[in-house]
């Protein structure tokens, strides 16, 4: 993954390129440990390899794997970063692919390839967002003061 | 549903946590009317225990319902806020969910109920937009000057 | 298509609303060419008439067309500008539509009608992107310097 800061005004915006091979979940997390990125949205597109998105189930309390293990079109990944109780950024990103079919799928972003690019647009706010667990799903969610 | 003003420059950003059982179209019009938004994008992710998309039906020129009585992964929510030809902000919504098979669906978005959360970035930028109503849809469309 | 600017900072914020009929790669990459456009990201919803997209083939290294010859809601328009290796302005779109069903479908964007809106929000920022060919598929991708 190359970036570069595109534009530095109230806000912060970095366009971010991946590789092939690059797991964008893993890479984000490390940019945004590397820039101590406290809050940010992402919008991309691009292609990916092969991809496991997640589907919550509610009952289980935990997302439930989906491999979709082939070529596919990155019709919109969409997320956003912010800090977890301990100050770390999480990454939460969202995609919806396109299969050689053009039917269209997708869920929480697990793990993925990317080939041959992913073409990422990351705005960072100056105020810093967090997450707290909540009790009844045990997930980290964004909590906004007041 | 909560919000913070993260960033003030040309534009304004805001972030918006809903939180369990919202109603992302209602709650966007009135924080539209709250805040005076006389023109905003949005986009977001996170999840719902049940929704209802339209389709526009040519023919009838009407949206007609499709009902999704479930839990699904919100994987995109995007739209805009302008303001009618009363000045009152109208949200304009379209969402792709992800159903427990990984398949994707959605339409312009009539309604919805948030669960455990859903996030979203709204920038509002200076100047206002208006809609007026195209006689041939009946459908109050951005009607840009010039 | 009409467009306006909606604000100046740091970066450049365009909105554009297209008419019945237009086929929003030909408009996007005609706004490029006329505002020197030297690298965009945008977002949009909308509804067309009709569209083809594409799914890159990695055998045969080009993009298989996929024909969606019906009236169906754009659920989100995402993608980037960047210039190729001429200095010209190329778009680079993804699109997911909904169809009657509420299915979900997409890929590249290849050629689309607009029926009866789309409406795009575009931010430029002050610095170009450049694209450069990928030996192996044959593409052009957003090349970042370092």
């Amino acid at each position: 993954m190359r970036t570069q800061k595109v534009a530095s005004g109230a806000e912060t915006t970095f366009v971010l390129v991946f590789e092939k091979g690059d797991d964008p979940v893993t890479e984000l997390g490390e940019f945004a440990r590397d820039e101590q990125v406290g809050a940010a949205q992402f919008t991309g597109v691009g292609a990916f390899s092969d991809l496991v998105v997640g589907y919550f189930d509610r009952g289980r309390k935990e997302y439930r794997r989906i491999p979709i293990p082939e070529q596919v079109e990155v019709l919109s990944l969409a997320g956003d970063i912010a800090l977890d109780e301990d100050g770390e950024p999480q990454v939460h990103a969202h995609v919806v692919v396109g299969k050689a079919d053009g039917s269209a799928h997708g869920g929480h972003l697990l793990e993925a390839h990317v080939w041959p690019t992913l073409e990422v647009v990351l705005v960072q706010p100056p105020q810093e967002l967090r997450k707290r667990i909540d009790p009844e799903t045990g997930l980290a969610l964004i909590s906004l003061p007041g």
